[in-house]
């Protein structure tokens, strides 16, 4: 029917549209701090963003358009969240928009930020990146590099499309995000572009559908940003669609980016799945998942590779949800940590739980034995750096 | 009307009361690891329990007695929580229980017990505490040592309280904790004694009210266990009684046994109170200022000493209630950090505001100015301490 293949080059793949990234000095060093996406096309632009309800001035300026407005321009800043900044936070962004310049016929263009919140954006810095980008580089590293704050690596990934008669579209994207990340809730940066000849109402509802199966899922620190936003924008230029083969592509996108972040999780070291399964309702499955993805007593047990299974069984207990201790059932991998049949790890099989938590990456399972719902999130331990970035991330 | 004096002596000030604490080898070195508390004359008791539906051994065999049942003999242990046991652990405190000499003619002897879940009980270690035991001690120093699991500092306080008359009577408490603390809950383990001759009535409705308004307002992780158990036991002896009296003693003794645990919170280094105000409901107030006490940002925050109130502000935005950030209004201790008219920090109001943050502990007060509604709740910051106890708890 169709094949996706993994491409290198980040958004730099995908037709007619062009990025960069510069620094201006927001940042120490020569870092980029801001980066356009920009598309000869006009874009129908979906977005999905953070249900915090102090809405950074970027995302109020964004649902200020008309509904299925187009555009063909993004602005993007790190170190600054024009978050909390009032009235003053939406002119700011409209005169940086203002001086783009004329040549390039900006059209409802737009602006995104993250950083620190409640300060005013460096106005004169950013509007003197227009004089260094080069608008017609397709120069994906520099603006992924443009938009990290806390991430240790850049996030950028791309898919070339090939249908059964040879027509190819692409998708790519680049993504921040490393810490103030919470499961069932927008999160992060995200910039996706297509040259796909998407409908715009498959944009809505397989952008929707992606991002609740991936950022969704994730969580570092059970914190919810002002910023958050995930934007797919499609040019169309390909001319080529396929609906089938554009969700597939989009899940493993943002699958694979959710867990990059999760890896780049601030002071992570390990990634873990944790699924609940057998329990009495979706809710239930989805509350319990959660409750272990931010427990900290569960994640300094994962970074002390402990496998003390008892914070396991008392964070399902204290979440809330239907649970009996003669039904539940814990593994790590395959192996059953906890049951009735099993009450007391003995050392042989506590050598073997060691072993699996000292992977990068593992599975913990929750059978609660109660019903049929299950829920799989994923999470990650919780070290002395995170810490340490986060006592001192204004310095 | 009355007078309430602070004494020295813990458990041991409370007539008809003993106790003693000895090492039978649980944990390392000579620190006890098993207490008793006991009566010469039957005591009424009241508990509120952890609402984890995991609810440790020694809590279920609690509630299997009828209701209003009597006692004279609470024995406690540390390192074991005897939770996720099954009937084992039921059955390893009726064996333990069933050895207390005969000559002190135990009556519905009750257990308690706090350390690591999901092991059984070293049975024979706890049954070889009573050949050392002193039972005519009033030894409250070497029970409130054995209750300790990762306190640094143990847990013990006294009232006298004189009424007009010149009667006496006492109320005198041990507790421990400092880590796995949540809000909203009953809370770690505090035995409170009293020669009071409070009616039953009296005892389960005052000490309800004063574990709402001290033990339920504290978080030091976020985290609930299975063990957590405030009880009260009252052998009447003093023959004394004034309701408003004893229920103010009781108070100012469970809200400083309070403040105590978050002074020691693993890790922590200083207690801030979060006070919501004037939000649109009881359920907002409460809400917002539990999200604040538990939000990773926040206490790595306060560690860091950093006046980010942009972590503040983010947490009420994602804590679900109604908000506006043209209404909020954000002070450490009686400066404006945020309002509307101030919506910058500059570098004067700054540098009072990490001065305030200095200090061992302040108040942080969200003014959400939506209704009338209000909460306070305490919490602490967030170390690299926090990691290392949590990381290493069971080695």
């Amino acid at each position: 029917m169709f094949d996706i293949f993994p491409v290198k080059g980040g958004l730099s793949v995908v037709e007619g549209f062009y990025c960069d990234g510069v620094n201006v000095g927001i940042r120490e060093g020569t870092q980029p701090d801001v980066a356009f996406i920009r598309s000869d096309n006009l874009c129908d632009v979906s977005a999905t963003f953070t249900t915090n309800k102090f809405q950074a001035a970027p995302i109020k300026h964004y649902l200020s358009h008309e509904e299925n407005f187009q555009t063909n321009f993004i602005l993007i800043n790190a170190k600054n969240a024009n978050a909390m900044t009032g009235k003053r936070g939406i002119e700011d962004i409209e005169t940086i928009l203002s001086a783009i310049p004329k040549n390039l016929q900006p059209h409802n263009p737009l602006m995104s930020s993250t950083g620190v919140i409640g300060y005013p954006l460096p106005k004169e810095k950013i509007i003197s990146a227009y004089a260094q980008f080069d608008f017609q580089a397709k120069n994906s590293d520099a603006a992924a590099q443009a938009i990290m704050t806390t991430d240790s690596f850049k996030k950028e990934l791309a898919y070339k499309v090939e249908l059964s008669d040879g027509s190819v579209f692409h998708i790519a994207a680049i993504c921040k995000g490393a810490g103030m990340i919470n499961p069932a809730m927008a999160t992060m940066l995200c910039f996706i572009t297509t040259d796909a000849d998407i409908p715009k109402a498959d944009m809505d509802s397989l952008l929707k559908q992606s991002v609740d199966q991936s950022f969704n899922r994730i969580s570092v620190d059970g914190d919810t940003s002002t910023n958050d936003t995930v934007m797919l924008l499609a040019n169309k230029q390909s001319g080529v669609y396929n609906k089938e083969a554009f969700s597939q592509a989009l899940n493993m996108l943002t699958h694979r980016l959710a867990m990059m972040i999760l890896e780049d999780g601030e002071g992570a070291n390990k990634v873990v799945a944790f699924e609940v399964k057998n329990a009495a309702s979706e809710a239930d499955a989805q509350k319990a998942a959660k409750a272990l993805s931010n427990s900290l007593l569960v994640k300094t047990a994962l970074f002390g590779e402990d496998p003390n299974w008892g914070r396991i069984a008392s964070t399902i207990g204290a979440s809330g949800i239907d649970c009996d201790e003669e039904k539940l059932v814990i593994k790590y991998d395959d192996l059953i940590v906890y049951s009735k049949e099993f009450p007391i790890l003995d050392s042989e099989r506590e050598a073997k739980a060691f072993e699996i938590m000292k992977q990068k990456s593992f599975k913990i399972t929750c059978d609660i034995g109660l019903g049929e719902a299950s829920f799989l999130n994923y999470g990650c331990d919780l070290s002395y750096d995170y810490v340490k970035i986060n006592a001192d991330y204004r310095t």
